[in-house]
């Protein structure tokens, strides 16, 4: 069911320094500074050969990632992006095996303007999944 | 620099139950166990399209993962993985940029069979990140 990962998020303090990371320790090309208001982020995107990495910063306190800041405040591996054919049918796949979409489990057109859900990170040993429809 | 994202290591609590919720819930194809004894862990891959994702459950309390399994007891994103052409050109890219190479900074074989280093959390914003020579 699910297809490629679409990227690996990394939530972090900060976006510029994060970018220099990227950029001279590793030689990665990272895309420029992008503010998504409505979902209470900037973001720049990593090209790699075969997928994507977003880094992420919280735009203020009621950021949807602030808690995960909070928590971990040096930033770390936030959550992980499959894409998949039909988001419908994924729910329907992922309820009947137990798991849970987070929200009211109703897709929300995502940072790429594309249907998107969560799943629950307890139902996924701790990993928070996000899934797109492409 | 870094070129594909070779895997996504997720630790987890109990590797079967891992399997099964990505099987079952995601309709990932789980490959077999592999017991690594001397890194101190089982693991199972998933296939993606374009990735894979590795799935790790510790050995015993002496496992590379251990310390982080103490603090996550439900597991979550461990590290990530990117190929490079040449290690050795890599670490010296990155000590000058000032980041840090775990352990003695020297290459290790890993668990696929060819050299691979580990470059501190601190240096990447709270991720940690493995580079294997591919």
């Amino acid at each position: 069911m699910i297809g490629r990962l679409n990227h690996v998020a990394i939530a972090v303090p900060d976006l510029m320094a994060a970018s220099a990371h990227y950029r001279d320790g590793l030689g990665a090309t990272v895309g420029p500074v992008q503010v998504l208001a409505e979902h209470g982020v900037r973001v720049a995107f990593i090209d790699v050969a075969n997928t994507r990495i977003e880094l992420l910063e919280a735009l203020d306190q009621t950021s949807p990632i602030a808690s995960f800041m909070a928590r971990n405040p040096g930033g770390g591996m936030h959550h992980m992006c499959f894409e998949v054919p039909d988001l419908d049918a994924a729910m329907r796949r992922l309820v009947d095996a137990g798991a849970r979409v987070l929200g009211d489990g109703t897709p929300k057109i995502g940072a790429h303007g594309r249907p998107v859900v969560f799943l629950h990170p307890k139902d996924f040993d701790g990993t928070l999944i996000e899934l797109e429809q492409v």
